[in-house]
């Protein structure tokens, strides 16, 4: 009999679902389950009573009815690097891995949109098409692992996204299985249907309101040409005030990424690949366009760092030398977790002209409670990721740093930002939900919810603050990352 | 006493409104009720009970609620140039007219936002943002008297939404006032809020979940230069496989936009731009950005269309001559009103690399019924207008263009398109929704409205086919346009 806060499983409860799925499409024994336990944010661990592995939009909804039938909660699963606890099945139940539904469906050339899977992973889309000279634009840093399915759930952002868009931009329509197996489809391979656009609000609705099981994604042509540039400052407001006067300029660059000091150090102490380990910031812009378009903006931005103090500028000459600075900007997560005993990581967002104003309470904030903090972001789009470091042998500093993360929150929604950028609510930011939005704002919020999911089975408790939920005010409740991988992980 | 299909306003109802909004903000003389019967859609006229005027969040919120205790359907309206009946007060009761709701509340040069009241005029906001450089990108071709609110009740389009896309993709953030007039403010000054999507699920639906009473829009700044290009053609089919090569080769102009021989000879003769009479298709396409950047695109359109067998090239040498060829485009629409005896417009989608045969598929199925019919359309976008003419004076004709029409919207739906680029579905497309959407899609956004709505007193009985709404079967009650305007109305 297996554990559960809800009901136990039988071995016949386990018989019918594998007479939906097969023997190899359910996951019962505990050390398959703990596998499935969290997402990336380590914090929430919560036991599935049972995993599941559909490979058709058919058999989700076979699962769905039956869970239905049976009360259990349903929680959808990409490939897990969520940060916000999104994927972890905090009241047990069945979690629906969309791993094994992993095809590219059906791929138009000419009208430029492709039908996936929601378990294909995010990179593999852009290399199949690789030779049509396509791409799909949203690169969340996980790209490599994480899948299409999750981006759609978190509405993933990515380095790119300050020019190409989130990916609620680049999906155009959605298979989605509703609450009682209903398949729907919203949304279309054309832009703007006539509809109540249910699509957007699926998206990044973290699997509470369906579960889509097939993708219309946006195909674009590959750029023609891109400069690749670092900069490397004294100080790292200058390089935030950089970022502005390139914005306030006309110039929209495709990137436009910082890493502070102590994460330049971390990385090039790892990887060697020649940053300058004693800056206080470097700022990575990258272009990209027709290649006549190029070399005029790569001037201005050039002139606009060296106005603002850089100390040098370096300009990728070919593929390896640019694939070497995004590999170091990538690196940064990777960079923390094999040498912090602990840390969290926040997604906040400021609007950017305020960047170097926000970094500095950033480190003010932690700095007030003892702590080391070291900043990798998106400047581009005001979109912070401060890493909060803390002993993790240390109870009292992992509480400090908990509550400098809940700090620079607060600090982000004063400023006239939000709270997440692109990792989603989940469980971690639930209860900084009641101080983002209004009782009215979240009560339309949960109404729509009810619309979808009247009993409430699909990833329950997540992204809106419930009764039992608990409320800001407890830092401990607000949540955070405590970091499990050492290796090369690129999430952030 | 008046009259209404729901219930009789009494003076003290009268007065009780005029309490609210003060004596000039109720307009109940049956003069001044005519004038809010119909929008662009003269098919459907529904006189409302009264009018009210507000001025601001408060006075709509205290309208709407003062509705609800009368069991009273309220009908929100922007200018009326809408072209789908979706303002006009089917079900009698109140019509909300937002126009004295026009004031720019806030503009935030720095972070590129400004937060408007929904009876502001399109144009105005970009007029008032001249003196800083920036602009407000959609611009349908109604924005001299279109109202953002009502832009964002249609999600409305424009020819330059090609590049820039359209409303939905340049407003941040909503308040609305619920059914029970509750204000929620959705969406934000910030892009990619942690929330359910509501704002893009209120955008296009027409006022049927709230009423938008103060809309935050994104400001552009404006492109550096312009180029604008003219080409004319033989055959309407190479001006179509024009616009699918120039996409194709990499190039995104800001506009491509083309208008067939019909509605060139009736644009010329009218107002005498020099436009090629004998023309069997014009070609506007519009290119913009860095100034650097415009000419090699222009060499290269320029290409394409003779590759084409464009028979000439005309270049805007400045910006009166760029104003006379956007005249001519614009002037379509009062173009075929000051002439045409009667005629439909329709506004279907179809791919974009379809659109040579879906527009021979146009003139067949008018000609199989004895009708002509003249085509200008958002060529970019695959956005075709159709005008099906007819004779009013004879009601066979006019029935023969309603079905023309309708057949029109039929073969966008099979080439894989669908039933409206940027008019909305008010009551004309209602009857078609179930042609486009399976009974499941279409419950999912009832449950939706219904979440939005349980009374269903916002603008009752728009989008959504009802059992009370007739089904598409009947050409007569699938609409179309006939057209008051002999102006030269800048409607489509």
């Amino acid at each position: 009999m297996l554990p559960s806060r809800f009901m136990s499983l039988s071995p016949s409860h386990l018989d019918e679902l594998r007479a939906l799925l097969g023997a190899d499409g359910v996951l019962a024994s505990e050390a398959a389950r703990f596998t499935y336990e969290a997402d990336g944010l380590a914090l929430e661990k919560h036991l599935p009573d049972v995993v599941v592995l559909p490979r058709s939009t058919d058999e989700v909804a076979a699962i769905v009815r039956w869970a239905r039938a049976h009360g259990l909660p349903v929680t959808p699963r990409g490939a897990g690097t969520g940060l916000a606890g999104g994927a972890s099945p905090e009241r047990g139940g069945i979690v629906l891995s969309v791993n094994r539904m992993d095809q590219v469906l059906r791929v138009d050339l000419e009208r430029m949109f492709a039908w996936v899977q929601p378990g294909l992973v995010n990179l593999w889309l852009s290399q199949r098409l690789a030779p049509e000279g396509l791409y799909y634009a949203p690169d969340p840093a996980s790209q490599q692992v994480s899948t299409v399915g999750g981006n759609v759930a978190t509405n993933a952002g990515g380095p790119h996204c300050l020019k190409y868009g989130v990916t609620l931009n680049h999906v155009l329509g959605l298979v989605v299985v509703l609450h009682d197996g209903v398949v729907v489809t919203l949304g279309g391979e054309s832009c703007d249907g006539p509809d109540f656009d249910l699509a957007s609000l699926v998206i990044g609705s973290e699997g509470t309101l369906g579960i889509a099981t097939e993708i219309c994604v946006r195909l674009l042509p590959k750029p023609a040409a891109v400069k690749t540039m670092l900069f490397d400052f004294t100080a790292v407001e200058a390089a935030c005030r950089t970022v502005s006067a390139v914005i306030a300029d006309g110039i929209l660059p495709a990137a436009m990424e910082i890493m502070d000091q102590h994460t330049v150090e971390l990385v090039e102490d790892w990887l060697h690949l020649g940053l300058p380990r004693d800056a206080a910031a470097v700022l990575l812009i990258e272009v990209d366009g027709p290649a006549v378009n190029l070399e005029p903006q790569v001037e201005r931005i050039t002139a606009h760092a060296t106005g603002h103090g850089a100390r040098s500028t370096r300009i990728a000459k070919d593929e390896a030398e640019r694939a070497a600075i995004w590999r170091g900007r990538k690196s940064a997560f990777g960079a923390y977790g094999r040498t912090a005993s602990g840390f969290y990581i926040m997604d906040g967002v400021v609007p950017r002209t305020r960047l170097a104003e926000a970094l500095a309470e950033v480190y003010r904030l932690c700095a007030e409670r003892g702590l080391e903090c070291g900043n990798v972001f998106h400047a581009g789009d005001g979109n912070l990721h401060p890493h909060v470091l803390f002993d993790a042998d240390d109870p009292a500093a992992q509480e400090r740093a908990l509550e400098a993360s809940h700090e620079i929150l607060r600090m982000c929604i004063r400023m006239g930002g939000t709270i997440s950028g692109e990792h989603g609510v989940g469980i971690e930011k639930r209860p900084m939900m009641r101080e983002l939005f209004a009782p009215e704002d979240l009560a339309v919020m949960a109404r729509v919810r009810a619309a979808f999911d009247p009993d409430g089975l699909l990833n329950p408790g997540k992204i809106l603050p419930g009764e039992g939920d608990g409320h800001a005010s407890s830092p401990a409740q607000m949540g955070g990352m405590s970091v499990r991988a050492d290796a090369e992980g690129p999430w952030i």
